[in-house]
């Protein structure tokens, strides 16, 4: 396969020649020169192609490059003049593979809003922004099947349609086969393709614990729906989920998987997407990187739910600090006392233990004493509880 | 994390103290001590645990595990002086976590019938068979995301739920979010979660490939279903499936990779998981791994369309072949001739091309002459068109 762009940048053998597809991003003229930005989706750089007025298309085909045009090019890599790039590449041959017309080609050279994108999602993949965000998902995924392969664990697919409701995580979307002619009536679905109610999971957990009782070590990473009609930051119809179930373990092993998972998830994609990053970081979310980089340089804080209350309490009395809701041991903590505990206490992630049973699910296991249950939930600064 | 009797085994290391948990697979005793097969799941292979009746819990719990009991041994790997195994493990301590009562707990040591396995899924996992089932599933699952990985391509999480359809590839599951006595009348789905009717998804290549038109190169692994009642074991309502997508990309640059994919993927389980494979080879499909060695060994064989309708006409007239559908040029090839290309003439896998455009969906490229269009189809013996 040809090499891309990402990969040319990578070890940018000067004098050789090569052979780079990908879309224009800029065109501009100078003199008997065009200079064309290209970008092939591999990273978020573009290659700068050098293609003079000696070559036969240069009037008729490359002077009508624009925007969002793909091209293929032939020539030789060689060092750049030019500021913020180390090569690029001298045309010997740029082969036209399509023309996008700039009266109607919606992406142009300047920032889109989001709420403009998302009416164009079939070319929005194609902006930085968008880019960026795909890639970064991307080695996410990869990072994550990673950490879980090289720590002993194997992937279950637990089924997506089931007849299995999960400690009422959330409404379940029905799935059924009949026509809109069948739904009528007080039990269609005994008809239906599985003879009964059928519905789209909310969780693989009960599927993944009966794995991990026979393998050890396993993961979930697939498809999890909810029916809510909620439309926050925090809410999705569809999103895709990790569950990993580990049998001969204990909330302590626990928070180290938790903690080292998401360690070095983090720091992977600080290694191999520093440019998608650092665009985040400039446009979107100023402090990012430093943020990325603080969450995997020191271990997590871990306090015990009544700890965790103590300092609450105690910023609300000696402190003067004021909580919308007040604070009392028994409570289920709101996202004003979790990112009080890890933004302004300890200025990190901190993984909250042992909470009391009657504010988490019936299968917790309730700890010597009877008043706790061996639960964890990870608070992290600008989210809240993961 | 401790290690899993995979890592002990794999890196035997005589003479280490070390802990390991797991169910007990078989105990026998022999004078004064009782020999405990224990497996965790990390691999087939059983770790044999050597109970000596010094231990203080040798008569009261030792002598009561059975088959599907958990423990916790602490003990010394020493070298075995029994066939088959390299190491054992002689107990310094063993914690019983929990029996399993041989009257009720329904694995024993011997076969079962995967029709009885099917109706004890909570525990199926804990056989031979299944555990080797899930552990190959999981490393193809691994193989296949770090082969595109190596190629520079990027995972895309298209849609689950849906409202597009895709070729007619197969019928559709419909999602609602609507009660049952909302499903009534013509059109309930105007009032539904997503305003109209929504279904589960058949192909992500649609979103796919508008992904490879700014990323280059893509890939989809998910879950993906079709509601046609059919139950043959070329069919299932709901399975996971690979879809890559490339830009810039020809017919065969496309046969390449679907091959090193297939290769590389059956390189990777022959090379990290031969005992699982070995036991179907021996129990479950004779001939298994020499099948798997010879479809890495050499390149698949290419063949056009025409080409191969001459083979097997050929085989029809001068070798007396006697196919039930007779062949002609421009007939979709049945199981039939596709298992004869691959089996009794090329006996390795066969990649047919350029496919009578009249047999294909709408978008394949047409070829020059405008019979037949650049698509690819990968024949395998014993299986037919993968």
């Amino acid at each position: 396969m040809q090499q891309t762009i990402k990969e040319i940048l990578r070890n940018p053998s000067i004098g050789r020649e090569l052979t780079v597809c990908g879309w224009v991003r800029t065109r501009r003229d100078s003199g008997s020169l065009s200079f064309v930005e290209i970008n092939d989706g591999s990273c978020l750089s573009n290659l700068q192609v050098i293609a003079d007025s000696g070559l036969e298309n240069f009037a008729d085909e490359i002077k009508k490059l624009s925007t969002g045009s793909s091209v293929e090019v032939c020539g030789t890599l060689v060092a750049s003049p030019a500021k913020g790039q180390e090569v690029e590449l001298q045309a010997g041959k740029v082969t036209v593979l399509g023309y996008a017309d700039p009266a109607t080609y919606p992406l142009q050279k300047k920032r889109h809003s989001f709420e403009f994108l998302r009416t164009i999602t079939h070319l929005r993949p194609r902006t930085n922004a968008l880019g960026a965000v795909s890639r970064l998902r991307s080695a996410l995924g990869s990072g994550i099947h990673e950490f879980f392969a090289d720590h002993g664990f194997y992937q279950v697919h637990t089924p997506i349609i089931t007849t299995s409701d999960c400690e009422g995580a959330g409404e379940m979307f029905t799935v059924t086969a009949l026509d809109t002619g069948q739904l009528g009536g007080p039990d269609p679905f005994a008809n239906d393709f599985f003879g009964r109610r059928a519905g789209l999971t909310v969780s693989g957990q009960l599927q993944a614990e009966v794995y991990a009782m026979a393998l050890g070590r396993v993961y979930t990473f697939g498809p999890t729906f909810r029916a809510e009609n909620s439309n926050t930051s925090r809410h999705l119809a569809e999103f895709w989920m990790v569950e990993p179930e580990m049998a001969f373990c204990d909330l302590a092993c626990n928070m180290d998987v938790a903690e080292s998972l998401i360690q070095t998830v983090i720091s992977k994609i600080l290694d191999s997407c520093p440019d998608d990053l650092n665009l985040f970081d400039r446009f979107v979310a100023k402090g990012l990187v430093n943020k990325l980089e603080t969450t995997c340089a020191q271990p997590f804080v871990r306090l015990t739910y009544t700890e965790a209350i103590d300092i609450l309490q105690e910023a609300q009395g000696k402190g003067g600090r004021e909580f919308e809701v007040p604070v009392s041991w028994g409570m289920d903590m709101q996202a004003e006392h979790e990112r009080f505990l890890c933004e302004e206490v300890a200025r990190r992630p901190v993984i909250v233990t042992n909470y009391p049973w009657a504010i988490k699910p019936f299968y917790m296991r309730l700890n010597e004493g009877e008043k706790t249950v061996a639960a964890m939930d990870i608070l992290v600064p600008g989210i809240g509880e993961l």
